[in-house]
């Protein structure tokens, strides 16, 4: 999956320690994959999966909107040229200052889950839209979401009403369906509830206009075009359904689909050895690990797929683990890796897929080791 | 626990926005506190913990030596005073390019587990003193580690042969009995297989001198100077238990133990929310997560103190969470912790205990959201 771009960067500016290398054309081609797939949903790319300012600044010349966690990610999209009408504030977790700050910069759509974040959005950003969150359960995905974000969709009506008494405009429903959703289904009983909420909205006397779909498309579907379009059939089959000839405006918030193809990090092998003389386990240690990018390995959740220039030689099981003295440094080892069994220490590995939630992971300083350098190409 | 010093500097201070503040003070009575339980054994402190140059040097006046994980950490404890006589590489896992630069810079005592790494050491840094780290169980640790450092008990005796025969000094063995260890019997079975190996080396003509105690010793114990005493007196039985009236030298590798204690996280409540209109547990999100420094409540292993305006107030559980876009950045679920019922937004939270591995923990930017700042009095 490397790209050619990518490959030749690499051999030609053969850059010192571990680095993720970003190919935009890859990530062009995402959004135009995405555009044609969902034509009539606007695309907010989740700025928290990779907030490279290339990126940010080709995604805005392409006409994208921005989803944003912070005041600075709002800032960083105004600086790749996003107008802040483009932009939303997608954390239902905010300081009252920083949404103060958000509305001074022209952002005006925000999201909430609770009514003490509608009585801050009152007070701070009087008239915005807001859009509330409700709880899915995530099945078919292949990294659940917590229930640490939105509310029971009963909830979400209630939310919407003191959202109205506090000044602000309701004006949607938002969920996830969860990370990496493999299921093109997943979308519809969730907006079988945003339509319900719809309804009772406007029984209230409140016209909802908006239902943020989220994100959750999976990375490594997209360079498949079908497969993009088996999502955009079956949520504007699902919207069809549940809002018949009502279909309120769309927007989704990928950041892995539109990113994660795109960049690929070197590494490099650092130490290969065994626990005992005995031992059939290789341990092979990589110069890159959960603390410098790599944390989305967490639980193994995500396996990214591992490149050598040995690959034509045989291969056998192995544990891979990260360069810092920390003992849960260790990225696979439940379901092993098989690698070929010539790797030795030095040898030079791709670890493709990573354009999504690396860079901004890696620490600051853990064990002494730098952060992950980024080149966008 | 929050001293007086930290509450008057956070009282006058006022910092903005979550911060780490360190004191001192504590760092030199625990310190002490080792010296005391534990006369014979040199200190090398964790650099990893908490490289804050305030703290390197303070140990550094105080003689203390260091533990260092990379060349960046070795640096930091030049810059801070030590002689390379009183630092260790004691991470396993090193590019061999990296232990040159080292031994450039005088260090003569490396960890290794492995023969790979011993060829690498051989080469790039011939004559230093090296230690050989076995695998322990881990029993009665809060936090046992993972099989990621360290080589059997049989295979350290070839490996330090190996060592031999590359030029080096076979000098001695470490191991680490768990993080957080409760139990001072745990070092009993580690020393027993170490003087098995001094006595296999003896019989191979090699005087190994230096057992390696590793870390381990808990925070929460450290101002509690008969606590501390007691792992001495079992740590000293065990070796003489083992090792006779041929007891070798030995050096300890605290991080936690000294620095965990030392220092209080202020941070402040962003969000009091609950999932549903009868829903009995209330979510506090914090503007500090997992991702902004307590990197260490991953599977809820450590529970820090935490500490409100309002604690004379009624309790009820409640479930604490991050404040980024993240849904794994949650702090604590499984358990809930009780923090008053009247707490809302905007009130400010100590987080206790959180002097080690907090700051570099800390991701660059994710979510946009800033690294821990960390202020030392």
């Amino acid at each position: 999956m490397t790209t050619q771009r990518i490959r030749s960067f690499l051999a030609e500016r053969r850059p010192e320690g571990p680095c993720l290398v970003i190919d935009l054309d890859v990530v062009r081609d995402n959004y135009r994959t995405f555009r044609k797939a969902m034509p009539d949903t606007a695309i907010f790319y989740a700025v928290k999966a990779n907030p490279a300012p290339e990126v940010l600044e080709l995604l805005a010349s392409m006409g994208s909107s921005f989803d944003c966690a912070s005041v600075p990610e709002i800032e960083m999209a105004l600086a790749a040229g996003a107008p802040p009408a483009r932009i939303s504030y997608g954390n239902t977790i905010k300081k009252e200052r920083d949404i103060a700050r958000a509305f001074a910069l022209g952002v005006r759509l925000f999201a909430v889950d609770a009514y003490e974040e509608v009585e801050k959005l009152g007070r701070a950003a009087p008239g915005a839209r807001v859009f509330c969150r409700i709880l899915c359960d995530g099945a078919g995905a292949d990294w659940p979401l917590s229930r640490k974000f939105g509310c029971e969709p009963a909830m979400a009506v209630s939310v919407l009403e003191y959202a109205r008494h506090h000044g602000l405009t309701p004006y949607g429903i938002s969920f996830h369906v969860g990370s990496q959703q493999t299921d093109p289904d997943a979308w519809d009983s969730a907006l079988a509830s945003a339509a319900a909420i719809f309804g009772e909205m406007a029984g209230r006397g409140v016209e909802l206009g908006m239902v943020n779909l989220g994100g959750g498309f999976p990375a490594r579907y997209l360079n498949d075009v079908p497969a993009a379009r088996e999502y955009g059939q079956a949520i504007s089959g699902a919207l069809r359904r549940h809002f018949g000839n009502r279909i309120p405006e769309t927007i989704m918030e990928p950041g892995r689909g539109l990113v994660g193809a795109a960049g690929t990090i070197k590494a490099e092998i650092v130490l290969v050895s065994r626990k005992s003389d005995t031992d059939q386990a290789r341990w092979v240690y990589l110069d890159i690990g959960k603390f410098g990018g790599l944390a989305e390995t967490m639980e193994e959740a995500i396996r990214y797929p591992l490149l050598t220039e040995k690959d034509a030689d045989p291969h056998a099981p192995c544990i891979v683990a990260g360069p810092t003295c920390d003992s849960a440094d260790v990225l696979y080892e439940r379901t092993p890796y098989a690698l070929p069994i010539t790797l030795t220490a030095g040898d030079e590995i791709l670890i493709d897929g990573t354009g999504a939630y690396t860079t901004t992971y890696s620490t600051v300083a853990f064990n002494g080791f730098s952060p992950l350098a980024t080149y966008v190409i």
